[in-house]
């Protein structure tokens, strides 16, 4: 292992992270995506690659048959997991090595793993050859774009075997096999999705079953069979290798892959440049169409800078400029990027849960409005006639409602108002509420209407003290079995239901809707005294009420005594008095508080407790028992500033989100700090070795309020119909900082200090303005402002 | 590699098979099962093991997530597959192995994979040290119970660290750990079967999600982490192996092992044994009382003999002495245990197919005829109202019908005659007709009333034309597409109905229900009829008529021209003339023979045939697209026999079933000669690398079907009401043979041998029988016959 000092690396403008070591943490991975597919690819090779079909679907396998599943967090790599690999042999000293570091394992000399925005990067050197290998993707088709360099940086000259290998695995049980394509100028391996009601053939007759590996230009030999290339000798040292030339083999039932070889021979200083294409295709058409697309130099410049630019259009409307520098550079280049994908490709998946929707197009607002705006209006559609909203929205024809949205929670009406607050905010266009949507029923309701019956199913929703039922879930992935028998309640989603309904509540008030403003405000007061009689439990609230009537989340319970969301909640639905508030936030932060981030609730359950649920099956420590969980923290922080006087505490724990890119904190997280995982392990007490460690997924709502955080709350930039108000929320240790926000195609450059005022005060061209906010604001003008906030 | 002569060994008496290198085709497996749970083990050491609690489950798992699927065939290993390993490291020479050979794969000296009837065992020697490790199996319990013996076969003493590796694998994405429990002395891996709906847990919560790995005696060090124990060396060459000790670490949703190492000294000719348990259980009081029950030397001892007792009882009712050896010991010793297997444990499935659980159970009359009685009364007790059958029979509470079996397939029914024939011949026991046995819809019949109605259902499945409707499949894994509009027909099952008519119609006119059996002979001679007026080809029967009314199976079909069953089925129905069979017996033989068998059909498919169904999406040579599909070879096989006078080619084709023992036969099916595969790969001249290859799948319709062959065809002893026909067929090759037959709980002792004789004639004590047939048979008799064929 090298030094650590040179473990993990920022580049200077924080556009790319770099690892110096194949890390021991071999999840240190860097992630790229497209309208269509994702991949995730590790320093040491290892590739996990889906794309839309429109279910996701791999067209690299396991050797085995894997589980067709939702994305796993923490899943273990393992040697033949797939990856994308590349062996070098020198033909004189036999050394091998193979880049990017699996599956050989050989120390190099040197090694850079280099993550950035739009591409993924290596550079690799042993014994005198360097190897640089980049991945990049097309913005639209689902192809991966690989180029890879060969150097002698050695004073001799050079004879090597290059040997790229990109294993294709178990494809199928029905059909599979693959074959040199002398025409195509690659290894093209076919299957045939398995299925077995006649039904399915017509729904999976045209998926793109194939798998390619092309080659820019034509290689010495090839292997199509993963065993004939593996050998006696092991992925560490293939058989193969061994011999003049691979075998040139085909795979008939046989698990396929694709190696080819180059024998080259390099001068000092000289070096080749190759590339290849890997993906899915359904046919050989397809595969052609593809590599006269891409497969040539040209077209690799041409489709990295296609790419880039549309990254680019994700790049968010906030640049910040603080003391803490770490902050800046994932506040401006990585958190948006992250915020992006959710909002562009909605997780991908064909059913993304209605609660996830609408909150990764809450984050969408800050980047384009445009697709939130089309996301209500997608969401309602699929409104159900009593005014609840279902589990998932279908994004695709023929999609269903799988796994966890086949279980039926009953919190997803609550986040309609809740992120319509973020539309509304940032664009100010009301017509959205005018808007007409038919559902399959028939019903053709304006957006309002549509709302207005949502809140009215979440006032039916309750029981006889006023409690929201929990059902067999209320929130991501929750306890399943508090109220499996109809009768458990939710002190959450109650709270939640009382901050949605007041949300509303303004609403209507600016659509002249006072009757409605005043009768869902004394439902939202009826909720909050409801939990306040039932769950406040002295120090804080309860969680909730199960089926067999008992009260849980309280004082006497030895295991999930406190839960972090009703606290929160009853910040934001104004449940809690100044006087609870005060009792509330210190057992957070003794019972809750860990060094990376607030629990979800504490003590995590060691065994199933039969009358709270599920959550007790869980591992201690995962996503559900007592972890980290990344979105409950953004909620509680979003809350602090809320209050408008809690700005340390919150900007301790939304520094706690991030990962990295301390070293120490990086070992420990076991991610790089390019996004922030939907949880990381907690069990601080009780399993401190891997308390902190990251899930590794990518996929959360926390970025969205992490970025409304930083919007709204740090930066206090928040719009109303007709301006911006302005009102920064500085952590005591900051003097000054400075902020770019582009809010309705208007730029706002704020410089942000101290100074001896007693409220914030605003100046634009010399003139103080009355009050800290932005008004009359014209579209394309550039607004320096400075900004005074008291000391 | 070793030279070949030593690479196959069978044991003098047949009752072990022995493999001397660790083979490249690391499929050579042995297996072993018990009431509860079935192991393959693999000359490498890679294992696949599941047992029953209902559904199959696993407690050793791949390191990623599998997929839950049915058995596959052909299925790869890998470095990561679950296995059962031993490392061996000299402390002075550092020098390291394992046994049986993966991880390390270090060349041995010596190396015996030795497969037996009831333990697997391997002896692996190298620089000086032998390691001998054997497994068992408890009669009843689900446990794997292994001796690890270490040896010095040095002239010098010798330090070694003895490290027994058992990954355990990826168990639950929602909940594992690991952790030593000194108090049971052994690795205990914790996981909870991962769901969502809150119905669910009630299934699941008392699940052995738990996996045990226990050492008779303590060991110096452990490890329950497998990214520990492995470390950046990787399997073969494991971190954890290169310090003093492994590090006692635990696992925390992170993937469980079970590593144990013991520091020994052994001077030369010294040695010490090991045992250990590994298994899965519900809680660790299970885990205590497992360890008390087995895990000492005696109990060892003890328990081996008790399962070689309960395989013996399964040794079926034939033993042969012949030309042939080979198929002696195949006869004596293997097949009747594959037999066993079958009829025992009904594949260890909750829901076997209703003509795979009939057929199995057909075998087992020649084994427990009394578990064959049961059989059919379970079977009929799930008789749907109308006289159908299910697809499958559920065996289990809470058991429910899956994949295939939610197919709709219209054979069903003709398998009750079919195998009652079998229980019929081999006891006389009619009583089984008069059995009542009522339904889940309350009817209450007999045997003999719902078998009718059964035939009845037949007869009306068809269409205007008098042929079968084939819904979604007429047979095992079939055509899925040919008549799923509720049109097409299936010749195969027309014929197949005419067949069991007739043999009903024997079994009314027995019952004296001379209405009933003209009846059904008449609807025989229709269905017959129907086929040679549609499906008659000229040469061969066609195999059906699609939706889409067209024949297919015939002449101008490119692909899938002669297909198999229906010529086997047209000679048992009695409907191909004399003539027809003089033409299609050569067409099979030119068409459909290979070295390893009669193939399905051929040429096989190479793309979808829109008209004909699912087989053309099966992989060229798998089990359904032309491939030697041995279920079928046999039923041709058997009506070869039929015919009397087809005795050379029934030997040859029966013959061919056997896998090995040649070397040369072996290395190209890749299987040890202990069983009967389900297929072995077609395609023979469009693949030939890999035609013949074994599919590794044990469970199989063929072997009931095989023992009925060699029993009933080459032996020529069959069972009427009263007595034993003898009518032996033996090749022309063969002048003698010499056989013993238990029958009725006699036995007979036949010195068969050809003679100047006009037909076959019988003598018993110096008489000669009026007729080859021995009645009045007296229980526990022994008869010793010399049996006189023509020449």
């Amino acid at each position: 292992m090298r030094k650590e000092a040179t473990l993990l690396r920022p580049s200077q403008n924080g556009d790319r992270y770099e690892l110096t070591t194949p890390t021991a943490m071999p999840k240190a991975a860097g992630f790229l995506w497209n309208q269509r597919m994702m991949i995730q690819l590790t320093c040491r090779g290892f590739a996990t690659a889906q794309f839309m079909q429109p279910e996701p679907a791999k067209y690299a396998h396991a050797p085995n048959i894997e589980a067709k599943t939702f994305m796993q967090p923490e899943q273990n790599y393992y040697a033949h997991h797939p990856g994308r690999f590349v062996y070098i042999k020198d033909e004189e000293s036999k050394h091998l090595f193979s880049a990017p570091y699996e599956p050989v394992r050989a120390p190099a000399e040197r090694f850079v793993f280099s993550v950035g925005k739009s591409d993924v990067a290596w550079a690799v050197e042993s014994a005198g050859i360097r190897v640089e290998m980049t991945m990049g993707l097309p913005t639209q088709d689902v192809a991966e774009l690989w180029t890879i360099k060969v150097s002698n940086v050695s004073n001799r000259s050079r004879r090597l075997a290059v040997t790229p290998y990109f294993p294709i695995g178990y494809m199928s049980w029905m059909n599979q096999s693959a074959e040199w394509n002398k025409e195509l100028v690659g290894i093209v391996a076919s299957s045939v999705t398995p299925y077995q009601k006649a039904t399915e053939y017509f729904k999976n007759k045209y998926l793109k079953d194939k798998t390619y590996f092309l080659c820019e230009t034509p290689p010495d030999s090839w292997e199509a069979n993963q065993t004939e290339f593996e050998g006696e000798g092991g992925l560490h040292n293939p058989s193969a290798l061994q011999e003049p030339a691979l075998s040139c083999g085909d795979a008939r039932y046989e698990t396929p892959t694709a190696a080819v070889q180059y024998r080259i021979a390099l001068k000092p200083g000289e070096q080749r440049e190759f590339r290849f294409m890997f993906g899915p295709a359904y046919d050989e058409n397809e595969v052609r169409a593809m590599r006269n697309r891409y497969l040539n130099k040209q077209a690799f410049i041409q489709t990295a800078a296609e790419y880039a630019a549309y990254m680019e259009r994700g790049r968010g409307c906030l640049r910040i400029e603080t003391p803490d520098k770490d902050l800046d550079n994932f506040v401006n280049n990585w958190l948006p990027r992250q915020v992006y994908y959710h909002g562009d490709v909605n997780r991908l998946t064909t059913d993304p849960q209605t609660r996830n929707y609408l909150q990764d197009n809450m984050g969408m607002n800050y980047i384009k409005p445009t697709v939130s705006r089309q996301a209500f209006l997608t969401a309602v559609s699929q409104q159900e006639a009593n005014g609840s909203m279902p589990d998932g929205i279908l994004l695709a024809e023929g999609a269903e409602l799988k796994y966890i949205n086949q279980i039926p929670h009953t919190d997803h009406c609550v986040w309609l108002p809740v992120t319509l607050d973020v539309y509304l905010a940032e664009t100010g266009d009301y017509s959205l509420l005018r808007e007409h949507v038919r559902t399959s029923n028939g019903d053709n309701l304006t957006v309002f209407e549509r709302f207005s019956r949502a809140m009215d199913w979440l006032i039916g929703a309750r029981d006889y003290r006023g409690l929201s039922f929990i059902a067999q879930g209320d929130w991501c992935d929750p306890m399943n079995m508090v109220g499996y028998k109809g009768r458990g309640v939710s002190g959450w989603l109650t709270l939640a239901t009382a901050y949605a309904l007041k949300l509303w509540a303004d609403v209507c008030e600016h659509e002249n809707r006072h009757d409605l403003a005043k009768r869902y405000r004394a439902a939202a007061d009826d909720c909050n005294a409801a939990v306040n009689k039932h769950l406040w439990d002295g120090e804080w609230f309860a969680r909730g009420i199960t089926d067999d009537d008992v009260v849980f989340g309280v004082k006497e319970d030895p295991e999930g005594r406190i839960w972090l969301n009703p606290q929160t909640f009853s910040i934001l639905s104004g449940a809690a008095k100044p006087e609870q508030i005060s009792r509330m936030l210190p057992q957070v932060d003794e019972q809750l508080s860990t060094p990376y981030g607030v629990l979800m609730f504490a003590p995590p359950f060691t065994k199933m407790r039969e009358d709270v649920g599920r959550v007790t099956q869980k591992a201690i420590g995962s996503a559900e028992n007592g972890a980290v969980y990344n979105h409950a923290g953004v909620f509680y922080i979003y809350s602090l500033y809320k209050l408008g006087d809690q700005q340390d505490r919150a900007y301790k724990l939304l520094r706690q989100l991030l990962p990295g890119p301390s070293e120490a904190d990086y070992r420990q997280r076991g991610q790089l700090p390019i996004y922030v995982p939907n949880y990381y392990r907690g069990a601080w007490k009780e399993f401190p070795r891997t308390a902190g460690r990251s899930s590794q997924l990518f996929n959360t709502g926390t970025v969205s309020w992490m970025y409304r955080c930083f919007i709204e709350g740090l930066c206090g930039l928040r719009g109303d119909e007709d301006g911006l108000v302005i009102r920064p929320q500085l952590p005591s240790s900051w003097n000054a900082m400075k902020v770019t926000r582009t809010f309705r195609d208007a730029t706002f450059h704020l410089d942000i200090r101290r100074a001896d005022v007693k409220d914030v005060t605003v100046k634009h061209g010399g003139h103080t303005l009355p009050e800290p906010r932005v008004t009359n604001i014209k579209p394309g003008e550039i607004y320096q402002l400075t900004v005074l906030v008291p000391q």
